[in-house]
């Protein structure tokens, strides 16, 4: 009599050999230990995703495993925590088999070694939903250093990596392919903006330098509008931004020359996983410096100012943009 | 215009109260803090339930929020740690409205002090599947200390909290109400059985002596028969069990004697949320007065033998019991 359930069997083929870590170990028993480095606090956070919502059910196993890690792992670059590893819970409908899981398991271990940041534990379960995939990310900063939302003062320059808005118009040409002849994107833009909103691409590597440089920082998740206005709600301040300073991918600007309108959608649309921050005037340069020699522009888009106004957009007419829902929400 | 999003302010006017621990930062935050505590080792552990599988859809939305953050906290107790916290990952589907989070809320917040154990952030999603509920919680044991199921020993004694096997007959009586008179339960007998189902009772009470006399332990969640396998299977290692010395409740006792075939899922259901360990003969009435003190009966069933065949569970007659699906499983 076998004693051994489909489900352990599924956990010990797929996720054991993932689980490398001493800590995990090997993921056959109820729990993982995680001995935390000395003097470090730990930085904690849970992220899910879901299919139909996150994702569609047709996109490649493997890149609905790496977005699920990455969309945590985002959040720890912007908080300048150094990965520690992660939990994962996942939920499966029925119809799901094999070469789904082997191809999800393969993508997971791939980001597994990029981010060196490995996979601890978790569950699998049944669902008569979607797939459903929730995460617990862990990391550490040396005690007391976590960078935080809050700590935005009046003068601070605001800056912002990468480019902004592409997986927003990545999502819309998911949906609507013909979007892209409308937009005047040639293959090679169409892609760039699809492989944006398919598979963020999350700014770990500058953690360290946003925890040396920023005065508070997080991750474009829900849009630049809505994001940089809980920054500024909670450290009590407002922000001016130059809308012709965002930075701007070559695709996101073909796009926004032929429909001017794609601006709210690039501006409050989500799923950037850049790091927004904010930097003294005096650390602007070092904190250039330093990202660019990782490969991760840094752009100054904007000023902190006084005030609990939502921060002011302003256009290349001197004007406030108005946007009409500033913050992607799922409610 | 207002800036924050009706995500913002689901998490703000549900969440939010029950965040007191300052690492939480009130849920405004990308991420939590937690400071680990001198010389501990973590025990991070997570587990997900989802409607229509682990809970009905009726279910008080209150027991609901409880039953997910206690599967967890089994685990803990089980490993000997003690609760530090938990990070909640929440995907609803659309028609859960306010009395439902009020509810949800409501509970959790019962258990968070309860246990001790407070909530450090999380996210909140839509699903067109059923309401999920996934939980990531954190623990402490002094360094190297995390009990395991690989520590047992040919020769130690095998013991369980409490009573086994009550949460499978309630999860049959909430399928099939008729079955409480063909059992002959009294009402008080029903509703014992009934709750079982509904609301897990962990038994973090006596981690700590699970810490200081147990060799292995785990938590009986899928069927004492399959788990005890597991221990087992882990340790290298086999065990006799004396079926007769299973601690059965009033309830459970009448059920069988109404219909001796239900030794199958008493044994195999699941959902117990007991403790199962090994102990050495000459800790085992320490362990047992200490958890007596605590109010939490611990029972002797067996004993840990050699070999790596699947632990004997034996009858009154003499004769091994057998098992069609030794464990639950999803899969």
């Amino acid at each position: 009599m076998s004693t051994e359930s489909a489900e352990d069997r599924l956990i010990a083929r797929y996720f054991g050999p993932l689980a490398q870590h001493p800590g995990a170990l090997g993921l056959v028993d109820d729990a993982a230990i995680l001995v935390p480095p000395t003097g470090c606090d730990l930085v904690l956070k849970a992220d899910a995703i879901v299919g139909s919502v996150h994702f569609f059910a047709d996109d490649p196993p493997s890149a609905v495993a790496r977005k699920a890690l990455r969309v945590n792992l985002s959040d720890l670059a912007a908080k300048g925590a150094k990965p520690l590893g992660f939990l994962l819970s996942l939920a499966l409908p029925d119809g799901i088999g094999d070469d789904w899981l082997a191809a999800f398991a393969s993508g997971l271990q791939a980001d597994i070694e990029q981010y060196e940041c490995p996979l601890f534990g978790g569950d699998t379960d049944r669902t008569p939903g979607p797939v459903t995939v929730s995460i617990a990310t862990f990391g550490s900063v040396p005690h007391g250093t976590m960078v935080r939302r809050g700590g935005a003062r009046v003068g601070d320059r605001v800056v912002v990596t990468g480019t902004i808005g592409d997986a927003s118009l990545g999502l819309r040409l998911r949906k609507d392919h013909a979007a892209s002849t409308r937009w005047g994107l040639d293959p090679k833009m169409r892609d760039h903006l699809l492989d944006r909103y398919l598979l963020p691409q999350p700014r770990n590597a500058i953690a360290e330098a946003v925890r040396r440089f920023a005065s508070a920082a997080m991750d474009v998740s829900d849009g630049l509008a809505g994001d940089l206005a809980k920054l500024c709600r909670v450290s009590g301040v407002s922000a001016t931004i130059d809308a012709a300073r965002i930075p701007l991918s070559a695709a996101a600007q073909a796009a926004l020359g032929h429909d001017a309108s794609l601006i709210e959608p690039v501006l409050t649309g989500g799923d950037d996983y850049e790091i927004l921050a904010s930097v003294s005037a005096s650390k602007l340069e070092a904190f250039r410096t330093t990202a660019s020699a990782l490969g991760i522009d840094l752009t100054e888009i904007g000023e902190i100012t006084v005030g609990d106004d939502a921060p002011r957009f302003v256009g290349r007419d001197g004007l406030p943009l108005k946007f009409a829902r500033p913050s992607f929400s799922h409610f």
